[in-house]
């Protein structure tokens, strides 16, 4: 396999750790489609005369054609690597002149060309379920623009919003997640193919061409950095962790609403399972691992960031894991955003039992506080000050606000008014500043969201 | 499948998101173990009729004939899970008597049971391997207990030292890991077995007769805990975890000896591969992958402690990402130790060239300085000053110590004599105090570690 | 300083990024003692004269005292590290005889033994503070014994168990932490003294006697293992790590205790903070913070582990990133630990509202499907099935188990008894297999962790 | 038992776990700066009267010049945190009226701006530091375009390149780092200013004002996500983590020349430090600390995410770890590339030993095979084929490549003729594809990179 100067093969053991078909076989097609591009520029650029480049091309359109079928190569196939598989096949279709085709690459641009075209076609499906459950979520919140919910901080119920208002703050996170998957981003889009193995070539190449053919911007403009560079994979890992951080807190919360004491949602039974033992349970088992695998994500990018450590320039095997992390951080992803979009297109919400808790925990208090800075000039220090005497009566004689007397509330201070009290509904309609839960904010921030999408959503 | 309760099935994103037996089927054997225990406790405390359980007992064990030629129930098996494949099966197979056998467990505790069972039995494995390659280590550092190779700290020659001498302290490590794996360790040897959902059960069962039969030291005492808690895989990625450090560090030194400006040592063709481009390449790619994948053991430990953390009791299903985790971590693991092991016993070390480097940077300077002191009673701090003052000047002259005359000896200090000029070889068999590189030291480190196996190496 | 070969000293920001004083001056005691050892030895061993020997150890003694008061070397000491800073100091106050002291060691040997000391000490005080927070536990669950609460699975009520119980779960866990934290682990009992820089020393030192003198089970038995392994480090921040997410644990069960729609305790005031703008809010920060810090302590983990992958023989300079690690996680977890202790100490529970819990979702449903077995002879299987189906049934109609008539039940199966209907007290009492939830086992439970403290829980 | 120990009130240890001055007070410029822009809105809006207002901003002036000389509040200030400094403080100076300056904020909010606007800080402060090192490296770039230094891959020699073309690797990877670092990035530049707790408030606000008046590009658009969200600190220290990644590279490599046995580079002393006990040594201690603070970086991304992961909305306690957690990955970053711009500009290359590895390992092998394909049409493979066996002869004989006799060559194959071996000069010249290491290209490389800053490298 590597030339002529072996004199023996490598052990069994060697073979296992050192192979890398099962992994790499998912990038068959990125691998054919740059092998297609450098083919033909090899071509014109008279490095590989027409006629073999011709058998080249058309031997690897019909690998293309027969490993559609099986997604890849023969799963008995015994090439180290999907490289290898493409050229050991080649050459039985058309013979030598496939050796023509390795002219001026090497493996070492070629696998990191196939994967970054991978990477880029798998940003390319998270975008587009990032846009369906932007989407789902913009639908759930128009329903609810005014239905009230407890706001919390702390896990304390905090101020009455909406959760046409709450559920658009997850919009926002996924369209954050939407900029950071943009495979256009000026700082990966790199063509490392022409770099060989980490010097460049003698072959007249036009690197500029080929990066074109691929739909690169840039022929990577370094070819040590281009062979050792796994710094788009990083990036693809990371904006894959922070999704996954933005998921695990929409699946904590889906648990927490369908917990009883909360009984904020209903699962549907497509959504949840049983229980073997107990035959009452309806569990959120899809929500649970939507939080569980958003570790796998963040242990993602944290294991292609220890194997890259201290590697020393150029190209170094331990890469070869790059394909195995980034695979499976893709599947794992895209599992949870499709999931995910199932559960809030399917939840049922459950709006008087979070009318009720809304109103629980003095929980506009906060708007008292505002009224006596608007109403009567009070400083807000000290109208927050007044207030939290009025909860704590409130509190001593186990009653909500409203239900204090004109006495007890004026005996706290005497600029307190009735009217300065509110009711959840109030609240929420009055907080009207940009941005806030007020429903004609919330009404806005969608039609906005959706008239103008790719450009802003405020 | 969830009992009388639930109208509608799972969507299929459900099914794909929650499916656990293309992952948990590797355990079929411990299921199998843990449920024949259950079912002979059952009968024997008269929970399960005699009859009834002869019927489960015997159909367990053929399905554990059936399954021995697949590994695990049959591909097409649509089963979620792998407690649930067994039970399907054993229902073919025996009818509705099938259905006792889920008596006073659930599978909160089956599951929990049959991975701490799987993991026992992989640290058996692990410490086989170990074994294995403590003893691939000692048999090369016998060969070498007086061969010299440059000390480095800092990667700069340091002092010169034997090769046994350094293959031992890989020894150490690893013997230290034997312990980490040790897999009687009181603080994870507990049973879960009939902790049932998480309360216990009102069956009159027999715990501690299940743990027995299962080998564990103990039942857990806790029954929330016994569900919930993941210690064990923890442990056991921890132990992983800084085991593969190790064997970082010798696939470090590995790759670097085999560097062209190191030439330490030769792989065989059995442990290199070449290039598909460079024809002359003789790539250590065994090493670099054994490199590469200690961050996959230090993401795995970080990915099961990610998925604990904040989790409320009891079970959750986020704790079903365990088993992914420990068994591609158990599988890393073992492809390191032995790929690595058969590196040790192949590789072909070039004494002339660690002879050779062991003489660069002045590395016997130390001596110097220590033979002031001892021979002229200068203090060390004082001596260490005049030694450095002696480097200074072969270095400017270009010269090794020896090299320098008399005069220009005694111009640094009066108090140099010659004879506090040392070889390698001298400087090496001088270091003789415990633990230290003298070739006597190693040889007896060596007798140390295999006279006394499994109980002490010094 | 590094003797007389450098023309030149460090530039600044040299200085900055290897100073390590600011750093490594907590463990000045520790560094002491490892020197007062040495010293004896080196006497005892005729390696340095008695009256040498007997200024250097009163010197040493005079600086624990000059510093007991600074704790640590004054903060104007502008030496490199807490080594440095001893032996300059020791040489303002005897003169060049404390140049004898660094005979037959390096700073190699001296950090890692002094670091070693330091893990000792702070897993002392970890286990001081383990004990503690069980001692806490348990009282609260003697108090609590028959206190019923619901028994969570994926945050759904699943089965009522006793409060006294689920706190004895975290009781299981943190007993387990305390033979991790175990200082005299066999695995990591050497004492690296007298390794010298990394190949030992020619003077005839006795390594096993400074080992004893520090106790220290052994001298460790391979020189280039013992200045370069961190094992030690790894092992207590893998023991933080877990310990911290048993902690992160019982933390999120406060937050949704606290949080009303749960209402099961009320945090008292010195465990709350308010807010700036809400008067109302009584936030349970203590808690969140230890839930969140349980982050650190698994990024410690990492962040050694990474510190060390790939690291060549011997020492290396990157190990000095280990103490700041170890500090770090060493404070946060005592924090954490104490402020738990605490927060379990002051905590109200809300029996009432945690009864009322316990019995929504049909948590004795698994209790009928049992009775069916047990007074019906049904299979478990079977039973469940009738059982889901009486569930939907009471769901449909919107009633508990036992509202539904005796004609239903009878109509879904006419097994169904009404005797087998339990309330959650019942359900509880039933439970009472070992490690089960019934108050008789709980009691059992604490009085066998009391009266068998260090020995076994069960 | 327990009782002296607890004997501190358990709200001193809720004092120490939540405070937060220690770590957030610096940012106090940026909440002054932040909170003068407040009340500058809250003036204008006419929510709080002219004469208050201009107290107010005076009041804020002079604390900021009080604080300047401190850098912060006093060390004996006893607030909670950084925002609760400031209005104490404003109250001592003004009365009342500072508490009119909290009207329609909460810490919530503020804190994120505060936060928001140091990474800002931070991001240029990195983006200026790392224009230094591509400054530098350009630098030596230039004197070394046509340097002829060994090519590895796999850490084997693999080709001859140029210094030049070496040290533009890593200046393309810093290039990145500078976009990465970009903070005008349209994804994080929001400013959550009058976001409130987490519902937005009722008072007349003017958010786009405060944005605008802040630099930032928009007001956030959703109050709950403003609050919660701490994507701007992931982005920062995932880019601080790549960055690192790069360092560590690098970091390895001086470490690796630096070897006695590469020889490639000598430190000055100016960056080099010595033993305390080897007195011939001159470690790359600063190296070698950079590389491991790289760990750092990494572990402060999983620190961050950790917290973050499965928190519900909206601000929770658990935020307040991300300060420590950036303001430390933000000095460690700083040091590690000021340092490392020192080495760059400092290091001694050694080029007579450069040429000499260049030339080790048949490292013109590629040249011969590409010279077949080239000059004698044979295809790429059997090119590689027939050099494979080239390399093996002169392997067995012990020679160089164009030490094999005509005959020898003839032998392998007829068409091998003696032009086709090259020197390594001839190599490198070779190699002028785009992106490659021929000295031409790379003095382009420069060229471009200096010219088009900002804009493009290639």
């Amino acid at each position: 396999m590597w030339g002529g100067r072996f004199a023996r093969g490598p052990s069994d053991l060697m073979r296992r750790i050192n192979a890398s078909l099962q992994v790499d076989r998912r990038m068959w097609r990125e691998d054919l489609r740059g092998s297609v591009a450098h083919a033909t520029m090899l071509r014109d650029c008279g490095i590989v005369g027409g006629e073999d480049a011709a058998a080249i091309l058309s031997g690897l359109e019909r690998i293309g054609e027969e490993w559609s079928e099986t997604d890849g190569p023969p799963l008995d196939c015994e090439a180290e690597d999907i490289h290898m598989a493409v050229e050991a096949r080649l050459a039985e279709l058309i013979g030598p002149a496939a050796g023509r085709l390795h002219t001026a690459r090497s493996r070492n641009d070629q696998v990191a060309t196939s994967l970054r075209l991978w990477v880029r076609a798998a940003s390319i499906r998270i975008v587009g379920l990032l846009e369906g459950i932007t989407y789902e979520l913009s639908e759930r919140a128009i329903d609810h623009a005014a239905t009230i919910v407890p706001g919390f901080t702390h896990l304390q119920v905090a101020q009455p919003i909406t959760l046409g208002h709450h559920l658009l703050a997850y919009h926002s996170m996924f369209y954050r997640d939407v900029e950071r998957f943009n495979p256009n981003l000026a700082v990966v889009d790199d063509c490392p193919l022409g770099a060989a193995a980490l010097a460049g070539t003698s072959f007249p190449v036009n690197r500029k061409r080929t990066a074109k053919e691929l739909s690169f911007r840039r022929a990577s403009g370094n070819s040590l950095d281009a062979v050792s560079d796994r710094d788009f994979a990083l990036d693809y890992l990371s904006a894959a962790a922070i999704c996954g951080l933005h998921l695990s807190r929409l699946a904590e919360e889906i648990i927490l609403w369908a917990s009883q004491p909360f009984g904020f949602v209903r699962l549907p039974d497509a959504w949840s399972t049983g229980s073997s033992i107990m035959p009452q349970k309806r569990n959120p088992d899809a929500a649970e691992l939507v939080r569980a695998k958003s570790a796998h994500l963040l242990a993602a990018f944290q294991n292609l960031g220890v194997v890259m450590k201290g590697l020393p320039l150029a190209y170094s095997k331990d890469l070869q894991e790059d394909k195995r992390i980034v695979f499976e951080a893709a599947d794992t992803l895209e599992l949870m955003l499709a999931a995910m979009t199932g559960m809030i297109h399917d939840i049922e919400f459950v709006p008087t039992r979070m009318r009720e808790v809304a109103a629980m925990g003095y929980s506009t208090a906060t708007d008292l506080a505002d009224a006596l800075v608007r109403l009567a000039d009070v400083p807000f220090r000290e109208a927050h000050h007044i207030t939290g005497r009025v909860v704590a009566a409130a509190e001593a004689r186990g009653v909500a606000l409203h239900e204090l007397t004109d006495a007890e509330l004026t005996a706290i201070d005497p600029r307190i008014r009735r009217e300065m009290l509110m009711t959840v509904e109030q609240s929420v309609a009055s907080r009207t500043s940009f941005g806030g839960t007020a429903p004609v904010r919330v009404r806005e921030a969608i039609a906005a969201a959706r008239g103008e999408t790719g450009e802003t959503q405020t």
